[in-house]
C-alpha cells in the first residue's frame, strides 16, 4: 500500500492526552516528517464507555485535524482490549490458557475472541467505527485489532470447546474418521462422539500429536475468521485497504490471515544483532500479498521495553538503515511504536519519538535521519519496484505448528528458519521468503527446509515447477509427517521419496552419534532428526555421503533430475562452522546450477536490494546494516542516483549505515 | 521366569494395525528371533469400547496366531489407559496433581487408580481378559498395567483424601497418636480428627515432613494393593506367572509391589553413558524375587524418544552387550519397546525394531546381534545360574521417599545410589543390590548408604548377621531419622550409635566449611549432611579423622567389632576425585577384611559376571560395555565355552562389545 | 530495648517438649548465659485447641519458671499459625496467591490476615494472652506474630478484594480520579465503579503499573493495621514494649509497621559472605525507632536450613563477631533461632544451640563466645550509645514495591541497595540507613539511590536540609516516577530537575550501548536505566560526563548549590571494577566536601563503630568480620577498655574475629 507516496508513520494515542498535547504532537509530527498515524486499536472504552453507548466523534475530529495538517490515518478496530463492561462478572468470556487458568481483566487479549458475545460486540463497534470514519479523506487504511494472538495461544474456554468439536465434525464428518486419522487407538484414546474430544489441557504425559496440532490449526483458523468478519463489515463502509500488524512469533497462520486482507504489515523489534530477522520479515511480508507494498507497522525508534525488561537501544544510524532497507525491499510504510511515550500502563519505558513530557527522545535523531532518507528515496523508489527474486525459501506457519507439537529439544521453527536464511544474506543472494501456498513460477531455485508435512497440493505444484526447470532443495526435516501429524506408513518421507528417487533407509537423531557428512568438498558434523537415504535407481546421484557415525556410506544429500529441473534431498542439518560452510557451498552450488543471476558480491553486513525501474533499468539499493561499512562489486558501470555521478564497475564502498542507489542500464 | 528358554521379545500393538501388517510383523519377528511379545497394556478401548461391551476375541486370535508361529505372549491388563467412557464428564475420577490440577482425558494414568469406579471396572476387564486368555498355551506370563506411577506421583483427589484418612486411622488408631508421631504441635498443625488431616496440597511454605513422607508411603501402598487385587483375579483363571514392568524413578515401593507377584521386571532406557544405571537395575531386580529370573521388559533397540525430545541412539554393538549382560546377570527375558514404530500418539520418534512403514530401523542390526548372542548363550546360561554375591548394597524405596521429602539441595536417592554403586563395578566386585527386607545370610559385606531410617527390624536382622561374621558399613546419611520422619531424641543416630560404639557429637552440613577427612591413606573433602563421631569406649577404632574444617580431630568413620563381625560407621560422603579414591580404598579394605572372593581384576568398562554351572564349575561371562575393549585377569586356566579352546590363566583381552564365557573348574 | 542490660536470647518452644526437657533446657540456658527467650509465636493450637477453649496457663507457668531462673521472656502472639478449627472446611479464609491458588492448611501464614473471622479470633487470643501474662514480671517485651508476609505476598482472596476496593475508594474518592491517576485509558482498562477494579491476578500480559504498585501498598498497609490492632489490645494489659521480627525481603513497609510499635527487631540469616547485608540491617533497624535499641530477634548459631536446603555453617568465631557488631551498632538483644533443634515439622535440619537429643551443637561454642563478649562489653556499651552518623542513605520499602512492579532485568532493590552500601563499609564511613520518612537534621551527606518516586514531602524536607548545608546525592534511578507509579509529564525527573538545576535530555537503558562516563578522574562503563542531563543554567556544574555511547558530551552527574548546601544528581550507575572505583571516589569526594568526620582508616573486612560515652568521650568498637584480621588507624591515643592499656595513635591490629574497644578523649 503506497498510495503514491512512501509513508513514514507513528502510533498515536490521542485518547490518552489532552487536546493541547495533541495539537503540539501534530505540529511536532509535521516537523519530523511523519505523514501517517495509526490509531484507535486500544480505544474501545473511549468509544463505548458503557455497553451500547457508542460515540466515534472523538476520532472523527482527530482524523480531521491530522488530515488538515497533512497527516493521514490508519484506523484500527479496538478489539484487543474489551472494556470492563464486557469482562466484569463474566469469567466465561475470558481467555483460558493451557494450564486452565482463567484470565482476569487487565493487559489485553484477556477476552476469548471466539466468545459469541465478544464477536457480537466486536462486530457492532467495528461497524460503528467504519460508518463514522470509513469515508473520511484522512483514512488511508485500516488495521484490524492489534497483534492477534501475541500474548495468548490456544484458548481452552468452553466456547472454544464447542467450536472445536464442531470444527472437527466439519473436518472429519464422522468420529471414526477422526479416530483413524489421529490414530487414537494408541493409548485407548478413541472417542465415540465429537463432544468427547477434549481440548489440550493438562494430562499426566503428552497429548496425541494430532490433537495438539489440530487444535493449533483450529485456533489459527478461528482468528482468521474473526479477521474476515471484521474486514467484511469495514468494506461495507470504506474503500480503504485493510491490513493487520502481524509477526512470526504470534500464534497465527499468516498466509491464511492475509488471504482476505488487502495488504500485509508486520511489527518488528529485532535488535541490530538480529538484523537478519528483520530482513527475513521484509522478504516474507513482501510475498504475503505479492505486488502490493507491505508495511512495517511497528518498530522502535530506539528500543523496545515493558515494565519487565528493556532491550538495547539501537546504535545511531541503524534506524535509518532499517527504514531504507524496508522501503527498498518493498515497504510502503515504515512506522514507529510509538510517537509519545506512555505515561501509564505497562510499557512506559518503551522507546518513543517524544517523551511523556513532550521532548525529543534518544531516538528522535534517528527519526529525522530516516525521514531525510525517505524524502530522498521516494521519487526513485516510487518509480521502481523490487525485483522478483530467483531464489525462494518456503515459509509455513503450519510447519511452525507441527514443530511446536514436536519440539524435540526445544527446536524452534523461527530460529531454525532465521539461521537457514542468514546464509542467503551472507552469499549476497537476493531471495523471496514465500508462503507455502505462494506461486513458484518464475523462481529458479526453491528451498523447503523444516517442512514436516509436504501437502499433495504443494508437492504437485512443486513438481510441475521442477519439471519446467526449477531446482528444489527439500530438507532438512522435510516430508516425514502426514497432514494429520502422524508418521507415513508407506515410506519414511511418503510420496516425496519416489519423486526424489530415494529410499529413506533410516530416520534417527544424529546428535551424539559422531555423525559426519561430506558434500561439496566439505566435511561437517550432522545434526537433528535426520533421514538417511539410498538412491532408488541410477538416476539418483549422491551428493552428500555420511562419512562417520552409525550409518557410514549412506547418503544425507542426493539429487535427481525431474523434467527439466532437479530435486535435491537434504536429509540432515550440517552444523557447526563446517556445517555452515557446507550449507553455503550447497546453496551456492545450486544457485550456480540454476543460473541465479540476482546476486551480488558484497561484504557481510551490507545489503543489496535489486529493483527494476519503470524505465526497465536495474537499480541497486545498497545499505550498510552493521555499522562497520562495507563494499560491493558493481558488475557494470552505473549512475549514483543521489549524487548524479557515475559509479564505475568494480568495488564500491559504503560507509557505516550509508545507503547508495545505483542505476545500471539494462 | 525362563520357562526353559531365554526370551527375546518386543512389545506389539496388533490393535493398532491391520491384519495384513500383523501377519508381516509375525513373519519378520520370527526371522529376527523374537520369541515373545508383550501386548494388551493400552488396549482397553479395543476390548471394551463401550462400558460393559467387552470382547477379548481379538487378542485370543492374535495370541493363537503368534503361538502358531513360535511366539509366546506376555499378556497385560489394560488399566493404564481407561477409555473415554470412564473419564468423560467425570472430573472426580481423574488424577489430581500436587498443585491441585485435575487431569484431562489424554496421555495415560489420567484416572485415579484409587477411584472406586475405576477399581470396579479394572477388576471386571481384568477378569474378562483372564477368563478369555488365561489358559491359552501361548500365554506365558502376565504383566499388570504398565509402569505404575511413572507419569504421576501422589494424587490429591477426593477419593484419595478419604482413603488417606482411613489409612491414617488404621496406622495410628487415635488422632492423638498421629499428632505425637508427627510432632504436629510445631506450627499449631495439631488435628482433632482424622478427617482434618490434609493432603499435601499447596501451602505458603513447607508441609510437615511426616505428613509428606506418610502420603508417599500411602500412595505406594495403595498402588501395590491395586496390583494385589489384579493378581488375585488373574490367578483365578491362569497359572502363568505375573509381573509388572517397573523402574526406580517411579513412585513405587518395588519391594512391596513385587511381594505378591511372581517374577520381577523392569524397563530401562539408560544411555551408554549411564550403563552403570542399567547394571544397577539388573543387580537390584535379580534380588527382588530371589531365585527367579527377572526380565528386562522394555529397552530401546536404539534410542528413547517422545514428541518432546529424543535421546542419543546407542552405538552399534551396545545393545548386544546390554542383552548379554542382562542374561548373564539373571534375566530370563530381554524385550524391546517396541516392535513397530508408532504412527500416531505421543511417542512416534521412539526407536523401534521396524519402522512405521515396515522397514528395519537403525536398531535392527543390533536386534540381530542380540539374538545371535542369545542363541549362542542359551545352553550355557540355562545350565548355570548367577553366583550369589558376597557383597550386598541395601536399596530402599522408603529411603527414596524420605529423601524426596527432604531433598536438601536436590539430593536424589537414585543418583546418590548409582554413584555409590559405580565404584563396585570399578573395583571388579560382584555385588547384589538387595531390597531393605532382603535376606542377609550368606553375604560377607553389607553397605547401607543413604538410609535415613534404620528400622528396628532391619537393625536386629543386620546385627544378628554381623554377630555371625558380617561386616556392615553404615552410612553416609544413615540412621538420623525415625520411621515417622522425625529426628530421634535419644541420640543423633538413635539406637544405631550404641551398637556402632559411637557418640554423634555433631550433625551439620559440610559443604563450604573446608572440611577434609583422612582415611586409608587418602585425604579428601567431605560433603553432605554429616554426622561427626567420638568413639564411645575403647572398643571403637577411628578409621577416618577430620583433618580440617569446623570439627578437626573428630571422626567421620569408625569401626567396632560386634560378635564375629564388625560395624563400620561412615558419617560423611568424601567427594571429588580424592573422595572417590577414599571410598574405593574403604570398600576394597573391607572387602579384603571380609574375605570377599567374588571379584575380578578387570579394566573399567568391562563387566565380569560370575555364574555357577549345574556341574558345579565356575563360569565367567565377560562383556565389554564401553566399546573400548578391555582385559580381565583369569585367576586360573579355563575353557572358552564358545570356541572350545583353552583360556590360559592371566590376562584375557575382550574386543569392543565382545563377550566371552570362560568355564573354570571349581 | 535494653532494660538496663544487653540481652542474649534464644527462641524456645516449651509447648513442644516435656516438662523434663524444659527444666534441662532452663538449666542449660542459664549455663550458656541466655537471659531471654522468645516464645509463643506458633502456639495457638496449644492455647486454644478448640475454638473458644482458651487456656494460657501453660505459658504463665513457663514464664514463671524462666523468671525464677533469671531468664526473661519476649512473649508473642500466635497468629502466624491458625489452628485447624479455623481453616478446616473454610477455603474462603485461606490465603490465595498471585496465580489464584488457594492455600491448604499446613506450613504457616496459610490463613488470610485480612479475613474478618481471622481478625476476630486473632484479637481474642491476643487479648487473652495479654490478660494472662501482660503484667508478669518475666515478660520484658512482646513480639507480634512472626515474620509477617515472609512466605506470602499479595493475597487475592475475596476478603482482600472487598478491602482493596474500599481502600481505593478512600484513597481516590471517585473512580474517575483513580482512572486519571493510573492512566487506565491505556488499553481501555477504565473502570466505572470501584467494585470493578480487579486484584492483580493472571492476565495475558502485564497489569497496569499503578494497579500493581497500589496493591502492594494496600497489602503493606493492611498488615500494618493488623499489627496496630494487636498492639492496641496488648497495651490494654501490658506495659512491656512491643516489636515485630521483620526483615527486608518480607512484603512489608517496615517504616509504617514500626511506627506504632515500641522498638525495632529483625531476623537475619546472612552467611559470612553477605556480612554486609547483616550490617546493613543493623544500620537500618537502628534508625527505624531512633534512640531505642533494636534487637536481632533471630539469627542462627551456625546455619539456616529447612527440609529443602541448608546453608553453610558459620566459621568458628563469626557468630561472636556478629553479636559484638550488633551490640556496638545499637542492638539491645541478640537472639538465636532456636534453642533446641526441632524434632518434627519443616525445619528440623536448622542450626540450633542444642540438638533434638539435648546435646550442644556445632554452634554451641559460638554461643559461649558471644556470651563472653556480651558480658565483657555490657558495662561499656550500656554507658555509651552509637554515634549518630553524618552520612545517611535513604531506605524505602515503597521504592522496593516500585521496583517489584518494574523489575527490568530482575533488578532487586535489596541487592542494589546492599551493593551500594558495601562501598561505605569499604571507605570506613560510619553511616545510618534511614527510612524514607526519617529525620535528616544532623546529617551532612545524604544518598537517595534507587528511589523512583521522590514524594513532595520528602523533597521539601530534603531541600530544607540542603539549604541548611547538607549535600544530597540523588540517584541513580531516582525521581523518574510519580507517586501513582506513572511517568511525570512535566519533566523526566519532575520537580527534582529544577532544584538540581538540570534538564533531563534523555532517559534510556545504557546496557549494550557502549556508554562510558568520566568523573573524579575515573572512566567507567555506565549501566541501568539512566537519565542524561544538560545543566540548566550556569549554576550547575557537570561533574560526570558521558565519554562514549549514544549521547557523548552530556552529563550523567551534576552538582548545584542550594542555600548552604548542594544537590548532586547521579543519573546512571557506573559499573564493573572501574564503576566501583568511580562510586567510591564520588562518595569520598562528597564526604570530604561535606566535612564528614565519622570515618576511619580501616582495612576491608573490619568494622569500626564509633560510639559516644556518657562521659562524652569517643569509643571505637572495632570488630574483624572476615576472619582474616585487619588494622585500623587510631587518629589519636586512646585507652583499650578491655585491657586497660594505652592504645597508641596509628595502626592498631585486630586478629581474626577479634574485637577491641578503644576510648579516646573528646
Amino acid at each position: 500500500m503506497t498510495n503514491g507516496k512512501l509513508y513514514h508513520g507513528a502510533s498515536l494515542y490521542p485518547e490518552l492526552w489532552s487536546r493541547d498535547v495533541l495539537m503540539r504532537d501534530i505540529a511536532a509530527m509535521k516537523e519530523a516528517g511523519i505523514n501517517v498515524v495509526r490509531m484507535g486499536e486500544f480505544a474501545w472504552s473511549v468509544l463505548e464507555p458503557e455497553e451500547g453507548r457508542i460515540d466515534i466523534g472523538f476520532f472523527v475530529e482527530v482524523i480531521g485535524l491530522l488530515y488538515e495538517n497533512g497527516i493521514e490515518t490508519v484506523m484500527c478496530t479496538p478489539t484487543p482490549t474489551p472494556p470492563i463492561w464486557m469482562s466484569h462478572g463474566h469469567p466465561e468470556r475470558m481467555h483460558v490458557n493451557e494450564q486452565g487458568t482463567v484470565m482476569n481483566h487487565g493487559a489485553r487479549q484477556h477476552v476469548c475472541t471466539n466468545n459469541a458475545y465478544f464477536r457480537e460486540r466486536a462486530a457492532l463497534i467495528t461497524e460503528r467505527i467504519a460508518q463514522a470514519v470509513g469515508r473520511l479523506p484522512g483514512v488511508v487504511a485500516w488495521q484490524l485489532d492489534n497483534e492477534f494472538k501475541a500474548h495468548v495461544a490456544d484458548c481452552l474456554c468452553s466456547s472454544c470447546k464447542e467450536l472445536w468439536q464442531r470444527w472437527l465434525e466439519r473436518r472429519y464428518g464422522a468420529i471414526e474418521a477422526l479416530n483413524e486419522a489421529w490414530g487414537t487407538n494408541v493409548w485407548s484414546q478413541t472417542y465415540r462422539r465429537f463432544e468427547e474430544v477434549p481440548q489440550p489441557g493438562p494430562t499426566p504425559f503428552l497429548h496425541n500429536s494430532s490433537l495438539r496440532t489440530m487444535y493449533r490449526l483450529f485456533t489459527m483458523e478461528q482468528i482468521a475468521e474473526f479477521a474476515d468478519e471484521q474486514a467484511a463489515i469495514i468494506r461495507r463502509y470504506s474503500a480503504a485497504p485493510i491490513t493487520h500488524n502481524s509477526n512470526i512469533p504470534f500464534h497465527l497462520d499468516n498466509e491464511r490471515l492475509f488471504r482476505n486482507l488487502d495488504f500485509a504489515a508486520f511489527d518488528s523489534y529485532a535488535s541490530q544483532a538480529n538484523a537478519h530477522a528483520y530482513l527475513f520479515n521484509c522478504d516474507l511480508w513482501r510475498n504475503l500479498k505479492p505486488g502490493e507494498a507491505f508495511w512495517v507497522m511497528e518498530t522502535s525508534p530506539s528500543f523496545a521495553a515493558s515494565l519487565e525488561s528493556y532491550a538495547t537501544p539501537h546504535p545511531n544510524g541503524y534506524v535509518k538503515a532499517e527504514a531504507v532497507a524496508a522501503y527498498a525491499l518493498g515497504a510502503g510504510g515504515f512506522c514507529y511504536w510509538l510517537w509519545r511515550q506512555q505515561r501509564s500502563g505497562s510499557e512506559q519505558p518503551h522507546g518513543s519519538v517524544v517523551s511523556a513530557w513532550g521532548e525529543p527522545t534518544i531516538g528522535y535523531r534517528s527519526v529525522l535521519e530516516a525521514e531525510a532518507a525517505r524524502r530522498e528515496l521516494e521519487p526513485v523508489l516510487l518509480a521502481s519496484r523490487p525485483a522478483r527474486a530467483e531464489v525462494a525459501i518456503t515459509y509455513s506457519d503450519r510447519a511452525k505448528a507441527f514443530l511446536q507439537t514436536e519440539p524435540h529439544r526445544k527446536l524452534n521453527y523461527r530460529g531454525l528458519m532465521n539461521d537457514f536464511y542468514k546464509r542467503f544474506l551472507a552469499l549476497g543472494l537476493y531471495r523471496d521468503v514465500v508462503p507455502e501456498g505462494g506461486e513458484l513460477t518464475g523462481y529458479k531455485l526453491l528451498f523447503t527446509p523444516f517442512l514436516p508435512y509436504v501437502s499433495p497440493e504443494f508437492l504437485q505444484r512443486a513438481l510441475r515447477w521442477v519439471a519446467e526447470g526449477g531446482v528444489w532443495v527439500a530438507g532438512p526435516l522435510t516430508g516425514g509427517r502426514t497432514g494429520e501429524h502422524t508418521i507415513p506408513t508407506d515410506a519414511g518421507l511418503s510420496e516425496l521419496e519416489a519423486w526424489a528417487g530415494v529410499k529413506t533407509v533410516y530416520t534417527y537423531p544424529m546428535e551424539g552419534t559422531g555423525s559426519v557428512g561430506e558434500a561439496f568438498g566439505v566435511t561437517a558434523p550432522l545434526s537433528l532428526w535426520s533421514a538417511v537415504f539410498a538412491p532408488a535407481g541410477r538416476e539418483t546421484a549422491v551428493v552428500g555421503t555420511i562419512a562417520a557415525g552409525l550409518t557410514p556410506g549412506l547418503a544425507f544429500a542426493t539429487e535427481r533430475l525431474h523434467g527439466r529441473g532437479k530435486i535435491v534431498m537434504l536429509g540432515s542439518l550440517p552444523c557447526g562452522e563446517a556445517g555452515d560452510l557446507l550449507l553455503q557451498k550447497l546453496i551456492g552450488h545450486y544457485a550456480d546450477e540454476a543460473g541465479v543471476a540476482l546476486r551480488s558480491d558484497v561484504t557481510p553486513g551490507t545489503l543489496v536490494v535489486p529493483r527494476t525501474g519503470d524505465d526497465g533499468n536495474d537499480l541497486w539499493v545498497i545499505i550498510n546494516m552493521d555499522g562497520l561499512g562495507g563494499t560491493v562489486t558493481l558488475p557494470r558501470e552505473g549512475l549514483d542516483v543521489m549524487t548524479g555521478r557515475k559509479a564505475a564497475a568494480g568495488a564500491l564502498a559504503v560507509a557505516a549505515y550509508e545507503y547508495r542507489v545505483i542505476r545500471m542500464e539494462k
